[in-house]
């Protein structure tokens, strides 16, 4: 093997390491298609968790329907953020899971565990959106989207008003409710980064 | 710069990448001290987390006391290969952390989200131990242990008997719950790695 070679072969070796450092660091944010269109990531139940509830969910039910869970999970990067500073980056990915809950099974005397998924939504921090933050929703369970558009702005709950209304009135940090996250709520009281009512 | 440092270097750097893969490789299995006590995983709200229900814990509550939620996470390597095999590795560990639940906020009209630690406990398959898996627990969340001694055998549950004779009678998959983490039962239905009765 010859100088020239090995020089080559270590430049080459840095480069891919470089670039495909520089090339992970955003893939676990928000991916678009058409400009604001956001891909469903195929891998959020790998990104930390950060907390469930039982009944929350603000869809309209089937009467009669059980509660369902509602699982969050946020892309690692801003969740570490977080973690450090009590603040949402830019790029910042929240995936809301909805899920079925049951009772049956010959080990369950009370209480419900998850089935099912129901619904999939995110919730995006981007300073190009007008509040600087959008909603999605990737439609239901069994026939989920790959791409959803931002919801309109005028979107509303009935009773609660528009997405950006409701999470700007009821959120515990900057548009989330992380009143309902606790190990993240511990992080915004030390950091000193809770909305005011908190 | 000579042929012989550059080689070196180019050496040197690939002993370095080899090295630190073959020691990350168990880091994120059990880590005990002295033989067969179990150190508490700091970082597993960063493990995949595979189910969460409420009001489901075997743990006997103070009357009138809120039902708690149970989140499960499983450390990164044994998850995926739970994920492309339907079966848990030697060396998987699943933590158990048992939550308050809570329903008052100005946002609650109904339902149910997580609030303090109460309790943290795991569950480690590990071919040293007698069934091949054993308990932990690192006590109340208030004052929680760094390390945890295994559940002796004999241990109980009030009507179900050990933890060993439920986690026999009752489990999907292995010893393990699947029944109540709806990814994984989906995987061990596709893999054909669900106990009998299921």
């Amino acid at each position: 093997m010859t100088k020239p070679a090995l020089v080559l072969t270590l430049a080459s070796a840095m480069a891919l390491s470089f670039g495909l450092r520089a090339q992970q660091a955003p893939t676990d944010g928000p991916r678009y298609t058409s400009g604001t269109n956001l891909a469903r990531p195929t891998d959020y139940r790998e990104w930390p968790f950060v907390g469930s509830s039982l009944g929350l969910a603000y869809t309209t039910l089937p009467e009669g329907a059980p509660p369902p869970f509602a699982n969050v999970f946020v892309n690692p990067s801003s969740y570490r953020t977080f973690m450090q500073t009590g603040r949402w980056p830019d790029g910042t990915v929240l995936v809301l899971e909805i899920r079925r809950s049951a009772n049956d099974g010959a080990l369950i005397k009370g209480g419900r565990y998850q089935t099912d998924l129901l619904v999939l939504e995110a919730q995006v921090k981007d300073s190009r959106f007008p509040d600087g933050w959008a909603f999605f929703s990737w439609g239901r369970g069994s026939a989920l989207l790959d791409v959803a558009a931002p919801a309109p702005p005028d979107t509303a709950i009935p009773g609660e008003g528009t997405c950006v209304e409701c999470h700007t009135k009821h959120a515990a940090v900057e548009r989330t409710f992380v009143q309902f996250y606790p190990t993240l709520l511990d992080v915004a009281r030390q950091k000193g980064t809770l909305n005011p009512g908190f």
